[in-house]
């Protein structure tokens, strides 16, 4: 991919430096994913003649959800309608289905109110209060570094969460914003009762499947509904989101509300040129491997589909990104201007007596990086544990065990008593557990994690003994009861007594490795993720001192809003890509093989459907992971469309947005309505939609 | 990988440089893929005070073999009987094991004479010749470009290699080495009688299988015993090379003879940029994923391991490989040397007048690598054809009648007359097809196609119409008779007119897209091949102005010498690794457990063993892939060793060999003698071994 606009912007950043140090960084077009209480109205303003007032902005973030999971959503009527995309609620979609009842395949519709039915798992959060936390952070941490820094950070996080609301109902977390130049107190209302309403056919809902991933021109109808509960009934929420009368048009300002899973544009080179050599070239073709033997487990036996379908999903899609990031970062072009960008923010720094004691920052963060490499095989072979959810349970409940002996702000943040809530709420989730598909991936992961240490590496050899990782992995899962809800509970709340008498040998397993584990996780703390966060945070400062809350910080799972235009843009070949496809193009572009098969109901309605209904459309919106299911919105709130997914170019966007090519994916609210109402014949909920209007 | 020895090679090479530029490149230790007629016999004798004598050199290459798949091999006794890797005759022994039989896992001992198996397809090359034609080659092309010196290349190539031999036995190829530098007619007598005598079980074969792969300490029993039968008898064979009596010792002087099938020491930095930023990061995650396909479709069905292996071995060999080769290249600091070398050379280039025209090669090559760029999704597409053994048959059918119709000189190098003689013999040989492994390996071919070049292309378009690549790929493999050698036969007997009646679906298809594949290479032949060969011949011109032949070519799978010494190195924890292991560390490290599972004959036989036998030792011999089973001789021209690999810092060996860490690996010729007697009981094989001891 090219940057043509970081070439730009570099210029500019040097021009601005020369002119005036402390002069704000001129960002140029639409990029930025920014905060609620910093965005910058008077720059949209300057552009598009409107600036949302506090009162827009208030009413678009208390209609945006987060998806736990890792997405994003928004209320769509005053009863609890939740949009979100299809691939959002996947997981749920299957966790309902059975051997007998595909609804993956065949679409899930509940043409009643009591057929809607509770995922097993679904969380929706949504943003009610931002609170500035900053100096007690700073002040708890000030003048500590390694261990201590990071016990008083936890402990003041873990203080502060838990000062903010012990109501079940209220989630608060503590989020650093440039990497810990701000922290803000982040106050959530946190929705469990959350019921299926709709998803489409799969086939339709991700047609074009892995090929038209991260492409357009598209023709997904990527919607996902479902309905918030309390108490057995749905919710009232004076704050959602009315539906455009007209849709957009082309040059439009428009909005995009969501969560942004996270960016990595203000790393040092040192941390991407680590990103670049060590890291991506070993997990892409990891992932690569596992996809294969997805492929192969679904293809031997189609039933299994249901089971392993989530997973290859998340397998292609995981590897487009992770090698768009490569092909970002090898781009001699694009990483020459984060050297230049880095130089110029250094030259400033050693040009301010003030900020004497933050130059030596960029050489510690280079330091560390070669620690990481040193770790990074073990770092990778336990981070591939996550692949086995047996596992993760296994290694969750022996770990949990061990940390509610100690007191709440000496634990691991992963086990506070916040956190510990989430965990005993998830394994007592009824959440299906296919063991084939698990004796495969823990298979995997440990031949993985042989390959990657060696044969003679201690914790190798008391994993696997004399066993091949076969035979192991073989052997706890068909011995494990884990996947019971049941078992689960009680390991849970027997606590560590419980765990010492257990003989599951799945638990035997996860005890056997724990003081490895554990011993890891603290020395990378240590060793790592303290002092780049100390290192980083000082940088932060610097970046501050220069261009103030001018810039956007990083993404990080948490609301932004995003503005931009609805625009097309030059594909590969130079041609000029229109903004906007047709339901007529999705009729054309299928072929009756899948991934280009459409479910019988769209060829049922192809002659009550108006074909010219615009189907997709792309927008300059800076967006990336994590934002799949936001709102659209136009200057009025209003929805015309909905996040699903960003064009090849904007993968990259994890260092860097290129505002010449990098475009965000939405389908239209008008096919969304469309199909609705005339392919699923969904009259009260196009109702309940409609009466929503402005 | 370090690559230490190129930084001290760089400043040595400055220093030369400084001093008079005309002096040779210094090569230090024992770098260097020698050619039988440049050896440095005065080098290893300053060195080592023994100098390879003329006669020493003759019988040497007169011994040494090349197996045509992609190996390399020796005479060890006056009958013929020749010995290589077992994973060099692993597809003989899996295409001669039935689903009664599995020779590839219980081993193949032919106990008398009459029990020797003919593979189906197995080439032995002997080099009898070299003869410089240089002058020739390079008169022919004199002056031209583009196409015009392509088809004057081939033609050349053509008539000489034609004029050299018409015998059926005699196989001649025009060497091109320096990239241009010089062209040696080589004269090989071809062997195609070729009888499996032996293989061990896989399992102590390639013992510790991918895990232990290029790793040292090894313990592998890596040996295939084959003879070359001509009229139905064992021939006689002057040339072979006798068995050491004592074996090596640490520090000693040994050679390797065999084929190492290429480096790529003396591209540019820009050619090295493509390889590092475009080829390598597409090429490792498709062989990952094909290998998470492959394992699971083991897996679903262990008899399938015959079928399947031999692909698995060879996408896990090809992963570490290629893996290496990218961390070499990702590298700074050995990148870093690349550039600094290639400096050195410009500048003495651009201070030599006479050389004037030769400057700008190396931008041209740097402008030939974006319209590789360009051209690489098709390449890449198009180059994964191979995977299927059904695809390439019909591919070679279709276009191999389109090109029997040319005269000789105007056809494409791999379609001469003497080319269509080896793919005629191959089409007949009864090679068992596996059609569920084909339909594995054609369903990801196509999809992978789609993938690179996008669902609109033309000709994915073409290739699938309204198919899915898994539905085009049922049909076509359920459908073709491509499987049946007498169907192959007589396709490629009727010549153009039974291709174009053929209903066969693979031929069918194969026909459809030909114009599109011819076009294409035919376009990368003028726009990428034919000016990259023009330019790196003048970088080679002038290579030798500066250097002359004291320098080695890259390798190009032909004959070459290399001399070393039996040494440790340390290991990435900076462990000194003794050269030696032993039989006893074998068992030592058996966990019964695959890939450290014994088969039962060593077991059995351990008592009667001596345990502290040397089992595998390593050396400094600057190798690389296709020189596994070459011989490891002394002095003497005896043999000490059979090579099976590399330690894992050799893989970098493509691009730079590193004399304190790069090292070849052996199997022990004293533990060979020790198991053919010990665990084997081939009392007449080790007896014909041990008569032709010295």
């Amino acid at each position: 991919m090219k940057q043509n606009f970081r070439t730009k912007l570099s210029t500019l950043v040097q021009i601005a430096l020369i002119v005036c140090l402390a002069s704000p960084l001129l960002l140029l077009a639409e990029e930025g994913m920014w905060t609620f209480n910093h965005f910058p109205s008077q720059t949209v303003a300057s552009r598009y003649s409107f600036a949302p007032t506090q009162q827009w902005l208030d009413h678009v973030r208390l209609s945006s959800l987060r998806v736990a999971e890792g997405c994003s959503a928004s209320f769509i009527s005053p009863h609890g309608l939740v949009m979100t995309n299809h691939h959002c609620v996947l997981e749920c979609v299957q966790q309902l289905s059975t051997a007998g009842q595909n609804f993956v395949q065949d679409g899930f519709i509940a043409q009643t109110p009591a057929e809607e039915r509770k995922c097993p798992v679904f969380e929706l959060d949504q943003l009610i209060k931002i609170s500035d936390v900053t100096a007690e952070v700073q002040g708890a941490i000030a003048g500590k570094t390694g261990a201590p820094a990071v016990a008083a950070l936890h402990a003041k996080e873990a203080e502060l969460e838990k000062s903010c609301g012990s109501d079940p109902a209220t989630l608060c977390q503590v989020v650093s914003l440039y990497e810990g130049g701000i922290y803000d107190l982040y106050r959530y209302r946190k929705y469990t009762d959350v019921r299926l309403v709709f998803a489409p056919e799969m086939s339709v809902a991700q047609f074009g499947g892995d090929p038209d991933n991260f492409n357009f021109p598209r023709f997904d109808f990527d919607i996902g509904l479902v309905r918030v509960y309390e108490d057995g009934h749905p919710i009232s929420s004076p704050d959602y989101l009315k539906w455009s009368a007209n849709g957009s048009q082309s040059g439009e300002l428009v909005f995009v509300s969501g969560n942004p899973g996270g960016t990595s544009r203000q790393l040092t080179t040192a941390q991407l040129g680590f990103e670049r050599d060590t890291a991506l070239p070993s997990l892409i073709p990891a992932i690569s491997e596992r996809r294969g033997l997805l492929e192969r487990f679904i293809t031997e036996n189609p039933d299994r589909a249901r089971e392993g379908d989530e997973a290859l999903f998340f397998d292609e899609n995981t590897y487009k990104v992770l090698f768009g990031r490569e092909q970002a970062l090898l781009d001699p072009d694009f990483f020459n201007t984060k050297i230049q960008e880095e130089q110029h923010l250094r030259s400033a720094v050693d040009a301010d007596p003030k900020l004497a004691d933050d130059r030596s920052a960029w050489n510690e963060i280079a330091q560390i990086q070669k620690t990481r490499a040193k770790d990074f095989d073990e770092t990778f072979a336990t981070g591939m544990f996550r692949y086995s959810d047996l596992l993760g349970v296994a290694v969750t409940l022996v770990r949990s065990a061990d940390q509610r002996i100690l007191p709440n702000d000496q634990r691991l943040p992963a086990y506070t008593d916040q956190a510990l809530a989430a965990i005993q709420r998830d394994l007592a989730a009824p959440v299906p557990v296919f063991k084939d598909l698990e004796t495969m991936q823990l298979r995997w992961i440990l031949s993985e994690a042989r390959r990657q240490l060696g044969v003679e590496d201690p914790l190798v050899v008391k994993m696997l003994g004399k066993e091949s990782p076969e035979q192991l992995a073989d052997r706890l899962v068909s011995g494990t009861h884990l996947d019971e809800a049941g078992v689960r509970e009680q390991l849970y709340n027997g606590g560590e007594s419980a765990i010492q008498a257990s003989t599951d040998p799945l638990i035997v397993f996860a005890r056997g490795i724990e003081p490895e584990l554990l011993g890891f996780v603290k020395q990378s703390e240590a060793q790592i993720d303290a002092p780049t966060r100390a290192a980083a945070q000082r940088i932060a400062n610097a970046r501050f001192a220069i261009y103030g809350t001018s810039v956007y910080p990083d993404a990080t799972f948490t609301l932004r809003l995003s503005y931009g235009s609805v625009k097309g843009f030059s594909d590969a070949r130079g041609q000029l890509v229109s903004p906007y496809t047709t339901i007529a193009g999705l009729f054309q572009r299928a072929t009756g093989a899948p991934p280009f098969k459409l479910p019988a109901s769209w060829i049922g309605a192809k002659d009550s459907l108006n074909l010219s209904t615009p189907m997709n459309l792309c927008t300059t919106n800076d967006i990336i992971g994590g934002n799949s299911g936001s709102p659209l919105i136009n200057k009025n709130g209003d929805i015309v469309g909905l996040i699903f997914d960003g064009n090849i170019y904007s993968i990259g966007g994890d260092y860097g947005y290129d505002a010449v090519k990098n475009r965000a994916v939405a389908v239209d609210s008008r096919a969304l309505l469309e199909g609705l109402s005339k392919v699923y014949h969904l009259t009260r909920i196009v109702d309940e939609i409609q009466s929503a209007r402005p």
